[in-house]
């Protein structure tokens, strides 16, 4: 008998409407026999020795084994204490970069068109260091913690990026006029870097002129590479140029190859079983994983149907203008996968 | 013979095109007659005693008793350890409120409409703290320090500009997610000074999703309330909205009515004396500065001109899609401000 190895990646379904736009993903994913097998995991933060909160230890065990994750919304905790379980995975993993590809979709209008950058984004320290201390009543600390490692770091991720993904530019983005220490530290690591990639432009902007370019004209970027907040606040306005959170991918990378991809978008508590969901989010970023594992004509054909079955209009979720279910566009999506087989 | 007490505002006319710019003002207010007449400062910092940075004192000593300020661009000090010129004036006169009125322009074409938006911008602190260390070498933190006096204060000046605006709403927008003391703090006194203004809604967002919202559908947003580093990208973010720096002013306002007005745009040195810039941004703010002095009709007045000008199309600056000098565009609001009488 002639056993096919699969790789195996760990699913994290996660909560609200997690669930069911993980089994469209799975299901699109059958359609177009991607060679991988999925171990489902949940993820519920529970406390450790000393009541330090960690993932579960079966997570854990699989995405070390793994190293590969896609991931569903979580919730975000209520708890006063309990971390941000986006943020402990990223934490966990190290998984230093934080990656969104910004593409505009044909047949999906917003007031821009052609709008093609990713941001890359410092995904462990800066203004997410956790450091806070009240210094007297009243007053208050936050601690940005920017490392000469960490910059360096995400700096060679973005340069290696354009490289491998034929992008012809970097611009770091930063406020080294204001934090002249910290952003003056990662800004000169950006340049140090750019040094070692003459075939990638390399350009300096301020978030703030970011921002405004931004918004008047887009397609004067490629790929931008910041300190972690500014990749928070520039992730969303970018996702918000294309359509949004519901249409919009995002790879959180590490070292030696550990990635988690997720749909960034939230729970969607309202709509949660009820079989209206956008997968879009979610299958965009399986597609990433799909490149990141070297499976491109996989991750080609999956996207290819899904942007296709955008571009037709007739078979969308109510999010996206249609009356169609979750189910039927994940349906609709299989049959166009089915058929380029 | 009867004479007429005039108030004196102080005019810091900047580099660049700052000059030009602030000529232009100063034709279109006299035109319109407005009783008020100018002093002219300049502003290069001069180090005072033990190597500190200070505004010139006869500037200082102007603005202490006009406690009203016109400002042109000023250039950014290439020195190191020169402070922003700007940010300094903020501190010199302790301008706490940074005000930045956002209004679609009939007839100058974004992808937007109908923005109607004020971001109130805490001017003093957070990230613009300047406290800045090296913990080791190659760790380097910023510290971004949040007061309870700091946050209550600019929240009552965005509540109550809320009320005597017409606005209906105001938004706190934050990170209190991921900086839970800092951002927590600003936003707790948001909460509270919200109970003392039962007329006006308030509403929380996270800066994130206020950048995607923003992007997204503008209209939603009224007035907007944030610490220091957020109304910087914020403010930038919107202006590109409406059509850039060149048409958006701003207003940073102090305690006991101390105030200076002043277009965010840069000094443009490369236009600098070819009579081309365009002084928008500046009227605009001196259009603010009228009515913050009580001139309600001499500000409705000049702004109306201004609007008719580029609402017409006829007489506008290189840089709002037109082919007149600076000169020309100026001497046509002062030609309508006239044929108002
Ligand atoms: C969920 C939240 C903690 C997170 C962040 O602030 O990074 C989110 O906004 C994101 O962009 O992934
Ligand atoms: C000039 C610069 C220091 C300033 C800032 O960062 O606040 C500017 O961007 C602004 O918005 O007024």
């Amino acid at each position: 008998v002639f056993s096919l190895q699969l790789q195996t990646v760990t699913l994290i379904p996660g909560d609200g409407i997690g669930p069911e736009i993980s089994v469209a993903v799975m299901k699109i994913f059958e359609a177009a026999k991607v060679p991988i097998q999925w171990e489902e995991r949940n993820v519920t933060a529970i406390q450790g020795p000393g009541g330090r909160w960690m993932i579960p230890p079966d997570c854990k065990e699989s995405m070390d084994r793994t190293l590969i994750g896609l991931k569903g919304p979580l919730k975000t905790p209520i708890a006063a204490g309990h971390p941000s379980m986006n943020l402990l995975l990223r934490k966990t993993f190290d998984l230093y970069a934080n990656v969104r590809p910004c593409v505009s979709i044909e047949g999906y209008k917003t007031p821009y068109t052609d709008v093609d950058l990713v941001t890359i984004r410092e995904n462990t320290e800066g203004e997410y260091s956790g450091i806070e201390h009240i210094i007297v009543d009243g007053v208050v600390q936050s601690i940005k913690l920017i490392t000469e490692d960490a910059s360096r770091r995400i700096a060679e991720y973005a340069f290696e990026y354009a490289r491998n993904n034929q992008r012809n530019s970097v611009t770091a983005v930063h406020k080294a006029n204001i934090m002249r220490m910290s952003d003056g530290l990662f800004l000169r690591k950006c340049r140090e870097v750019a040094e070692n990639f003459k075939d990638i432009k390399f350009t300096e902007m301020y978030l703030d002129t970011v921002c405004l370019n931004m918004v008047q004209d887009p397609t004067q970027f490629d790929v931008l590479v910041m300190p972690n907040l500014y990749g928070d606040i520039l992730s969303d306005l970018c996702a918000g140029l294309i359509g949004g959170l519901g249409v919009t991918p995002s790879g959180n990378i590490g070292a030696n190859g550990v990635a988690i991809f997720e749909s960034v978008h939230g729970t969607a508590p309202d709509i949660a079983g009820l079989d209206m969901a956008n997968p879009t989010a979610l299958l965009l970023s399986a597609v990433m994983m799909l490149r990141h594992m070297g499976m491109h004509d996989y991750g080609k054909k999956i996207e290819t149907a899904c942007f296709d079955t955008i571009r037709d209009k007739k078979v969308l979720t109510g999010d996206l203008g249609g009356k169609s279910k979750c189910s039927e566009f994940t349906e609709e999506i299989c049959r166009r996968v089915r058929d380029m087989d």
